[in-house]
């Protein structure tokens, strides 16, 4: 069930984000600074929405989204992962789905998602272009020589 | 003069803001707000670093860049602005080349500005342009219906 994280589940959040095998140390821990402001300032005030698939007590995978600063209804797709242990089980489509909802529900009128050019994130891409998002744009070499900003829009 | 801007600075600095005229009320607080968290952390505590074109005790512009995280030596120009009555006189020019070689010095090989597509910021476009930048990619309706985010990128 697609619910909005509380505490108790941040051990398991920054746990699938360690073991999902596509983020750096520098991502692993970036994650882990937004969910603590999640964690001690709440949504409303840090900005950042964290969401979890939980079954029973464990976690199967997270999103976390936010309003773009200085747009009208533009939304962020910050971070989405899930366990390795639960994928092609419909759980990151059941996260995307629930993200765009809450978003719409805020006033958004866009979600972007920002991701990796590199055959690392094939599978990563080839998720959002069949969830209905459009590879609107990208930037060479952005987060280093080779690996390209690949930046897709989804209109909701 | 370029130099880094001092505590001193920051009245003009949102003076010139409020009277660039291309600015939103929530653009000219953003401005405020980035400010007062480099007067009192400092740039590399709060990774935002200002500039500013000093003649004397008045300051003719300022512009604002820091490194974007998660990549590996890009920079993003959050603002330039210059004081109406000093335009045309090669004062942007001069801020945007100081803020270029200030993030050469820090180790960046890419400099993003970004700025919108409506025919308010046209004399911005061809100015980025004119320096050398690319209009490398753009996402529609961005900031709201009808205005484009335009994203310019200069390799360093």
């Amino acid at each position: 069930m697609v619910t909005v994280a509380t505490e108790a589940d941040g051990i398991q959040i920054q746990d699938i984000t360690a073991r999902a095998g596509v983020f750096s140390q520098e991502e692993i821990e970036c994650v882990g600074e937004l969910w603590e402001e999640y964690r001690d300032l709440g949504a409303e005030q840090c900005g950042y929405h964290f969401i979890v698939d939980r079954d029973g007590s464990q976690v199967l995978g997270f999103a976390c989204y936010g309003r773009r600063d200085l747009t009208d209804g533009v939304f962020d797709l910050f971070w989405i992962a899930v366990d390795p242990s639960a994928r092609r089980g419909g759980v990151g489509r059941g996260l995307l789905t629930a993200s765009e909802d809450a978003v719409r529900k805020m006033g958004g009128r866009m979600l972007i998602a920002e991701t990796s050019g590199t055959a690392h994130y094939e599978f990563t891409r080839k998720f959002y272009l069949n969830m209905g998002y459009a590879a609107e744009a990208s930037i060479k070499d952005f987060y280093s020589m080779g690996d390209d900003l690949a930046i897709f829009v989804k209109r909701l």
